[in-house]
């Protein structure tokens, strides 16, 4: 039975919406036992909400009928506690839309799009996003994932705030363009000199490298899958608090392992050993073809997360 | 009820195999109708072979069970009057093995993979494609589409042929680099140099753009999707049969056509379009997102068609 | 001594501006007898100005003198029969500049600029370019190269349009997108929406591989350098008077060549060898590294001309 | 008068090669008293060598001219303090070789090469490199320069093996691949597994971003342009005397400012203005079109230093 919907996602949404990984077996199988745990992880550490069937979450390596059926496995879970974002990018528009829909019925809280490869006019961008807006109806909150690394997509300032007024159901952006500060700074400079400028949500990606430049230009929170999300919601909070000076602080003790993490590609097997070592999920594997730790790489994360652990206890 | 599966592909594959289109509604189901009368032109037409659910055949925009449940359609319309090859690319490589022993199961021929974007160098695209022979398994033959301005992907002569005599069941060589012509040269030199090295059948796509070069250099045929598969048939069997002037006489009448429909991306609504005006499918649209002809497209389109008929009446 | 500069490019160029090789000695030196007798080559067969220094002419192969004293040897031997156009495209505006003003200095009647990598948004192209215009001075007639297969930038029609409001300097668009008919008719749709829009000149490059559909839907001219200028100038001719039919069979009967030609990287090669063929030039080789033919290419090349050779034949 | 040479670059060497940046005037000149400050910078931190005209050091923005007097500006400058090596990608192996033999004559230690955009296949690149050292001539030592993320051009372990058997005056190995962690322990774990490959030495690039993790590894030191070259000499010097714990310690203190740096493209302008704050250069631009601070990235930059200059503080 879907959940009741009240919580739909909009322009204040702030704090830690973190990525969920999406648990596998060793065989390549989901592991619906792990989705459980590692949902009540990312709730203990005291996300605002989730994202799943993001990149991260190996969408792609889904089929059709697996990736319904773990969004509304992680919906039931989650059961309404937190609002939960579903990455519903697809090359067909109706497969996305299908996705969305059951989603929303679902309980979700909205939805998040990436544009498809090979946009490359803002033009061609902005029409892509219009037959979006009309292929998912006017009543689902949508995040724009800006991740051009991926992607291989870029938005500007006046592009991005174009779609803003034209659409309503736009409510969020997920910046994760890299160098991307100076854009964050724009789109906030942007409503400062347009009053009638719709302020939308900024949640910061790239693993949270950033993280405190982000928050000083403006973002309201993070939305990557970092795996100390506890480290995240900290620093948003004490940066909310205007706590800055202790932010950065705990922000450096982490650092060292946010870079290791934002390796690309390399960093998914990173993220999810790490959350298997701290009990999250039972197995590391991504589904194939997906990367893998070598011995070297093992004891490298040993020795990183051994220096994180000596510093958290001379901190106490 | 499958198809009894005693036509499976192997290096002796030649002639034309037609990359279908399919065929969709205005409101972008699936018609199966104009998927019957489709396969009844491509084989009224004289083609070897035909491939499906390739790019050209949107299958990026079907859901899963989409993809499976028009294979299965159709395998059953062709009824083994030709061997029928089946896409399976797949950012993952569980729906790939399943789609394929699917296929398999429902009668194709083989299956046809397209290396994942990102592999960057010949040493992961070997690695890759290891892991795609085990997990499709001895039995299925594979036919490796070349075709980097898509992927991104590029492979050499050298990391080609290491493929071919470490994996039996790779059969054939789907050729669509451009320029690629030395590379063709190339990969039939090879076995001249070594005997010891398997054959496996060349297939040309570019949409035929190449296709007397790529028949001289070596060729055993196209795969290819051009609206006029008469012309593609007529070339190789011309060729075949030594009446080169002849082949490239009437290659070159189409000429303005085959190369109108190679624009990338564009060129599919050309082509299917093309394929309403003859007759084979009761509507042109691609299913969105996806490329439209506008009213000056239309004419355009007009105009190269008039002359291609003119032409073909001077022949006569 | 330089040329009186009294033919300065404006929006109503037309006809064909034959993008010029650079020939090489087989030892890599700038071949200046060759020049001269190219310059007569193309001015022989018709053509209504010359562009020297671009992406064909190798101009990146150049040292800074080196270019200066080429560009300086080409329009001395020019001598004001037709305008030139110099490509000035530069990762630096200050060279970009220095060889600009040295080029109108000597006699040039305008520059082409194309996109530095990276213009990932049309807000970034358009500051580029607006600086672009400043480090060139107002004096400067300004051709836009729009080549995103080489740069990598794309440019929509009203982000063209933008930049023609803003910089009077800019009176040409080199259209060379592909698929770019669309943006081509956008681009005349322009001004019959804006009559106060100004008018640009479009010459079109590709090779020329559609040349036909270009002037129907609004282009002047080409700026291309296929090896038979001739053809591009009788094409082009025949259009303007009307004679479509006559300018498409014409087209026709070189466009096995054009497309060959067009094979990109590989093409330079080929149509260095064709001039050298025609007596334009003494040598074909390209500056290292840099394409080159092998036996098989020459002998194919052998057969597409030969065919060409007999077609003209049957024509007279 | 040139130096004599007797410092040529090989296997060997191991430390910091600083890159150098390349010091502008405020309007475009290049800045030559800064050039020697920098040079006497450098040199007081410790740095081993020293590499310039690299990519860091806007190459492509000067002309052959401006590169060749800046080359030997820093040589006579240096005066055989420290080994020097110079940038001399090109397009073109005439210009290449020209600043390459010009370089050595005055006093360069070796030659860095980073290979061609375009070359998309192992087989391609051998090749390229093939004529590289031909063109170069068997005496003049050669760095080979691993930046994919730039030059879109990958390389694999046996691929770089390959080189190193076949060419004695390949000497060192520039990591900047991005995620490259493997590929440097496989480049080391070959060594092992094959004692008749030659050992080369590896430097890392990437700012010093993984420099621990790299040291650990089998690297023999950096090859950046950090604004801090004192940390990566010590860091390089603690790893070297087994003082793993305390390299990592100071690494840690200045990672926020490596990571701040290491942002693509936007990175020279903090990297220059931090040069210009520590009093190395006079003038921080660089040259147009360039990345320029604006007043928020200024403040961030105070913060960011003000914290490290705190940290530093503590440490003693």
């Amino acid at each position: 039975m879907p959940e009741t919907n009240n919580n739909l996602l909009n322009e204040t949404a702030s704090g830690v919406y973190i990525i969920s990984a999406t648990p596998f077996t060793e065989d390549g199988a989901i592991d619906y036992d792990s989705a459980d745990s590692l949902v009540e992880f990312y709730l203990g550490k005291g996300v605002a909400g989730m994202t799943i069937l993001g990149m991260m979450g190996e969408a792609n390596k889904m089929s059709s009928v697996e990736a319904d059926t773990f969004m509304r496995h992680m919906l039931k879970r989650v059961a309404g506690r937190v609002p939960v974002i579903i990455g519903v990018s697809d090359p067909g528009f109706a497969n996305m839309a299908e996705l969305a829909a059951g989603s929303m019925d679902a309980g979700a809280a909205g939805v998040m799009v990436a544009p498809m490869a090979g946009l490359n006019t803002e033009e061609k961008l902005y029409a892509y996003f219009a037959n979006v807006f009309t292929a998912l109806g006017p009543n689902i909150p949508v995040c724009y994932q800006d991740y051009p690394l991926v992607t291989g997509v870029h938005i500007s300032v006046p592009g991005f705030n174009r779609m803003v007024r034209d659409f309503d159901q736009l409510v969020m952006f997920k910046h994760e363009d890299c160098p991307g500060l100076s854009k964050l700074s724009g789109l906030r400079q942007s409503i400062v000199e347009d009053e009638t400028l719709r302020r939308v949500s900024i949640l910061c990606g790239n693993g949270g490298l950033y993280l405190p430049q982000e928050l000083a230009r403006g973002a309201d929170g993070a939305m990557t899958g970092f795996a100390f999300p506890e480290m995240l919601v900290q620093v948003v909070d004490l940066f909310e608090r205007g706590a800055i000076k202790a932010a950065e602080d705990l922000f450096d003790l982490y650092l060292p392992i946010v870079r290791h993490e934002q390796q690309p590609g390399f960093g998914l097997a990173v993220r999810k050993e790490t959350l298997r070592r701290r009990g999250a999920i039972k197995c590391a594997a991504a589904r194939a073809p997906g990367p893998k730790l070598s011995a070297v790489d093992h004891k490298e994360l040993d020795g990183l997360l051994g220096r994180l652990d000596e510093r958290l206890k001379d901190l106490n």
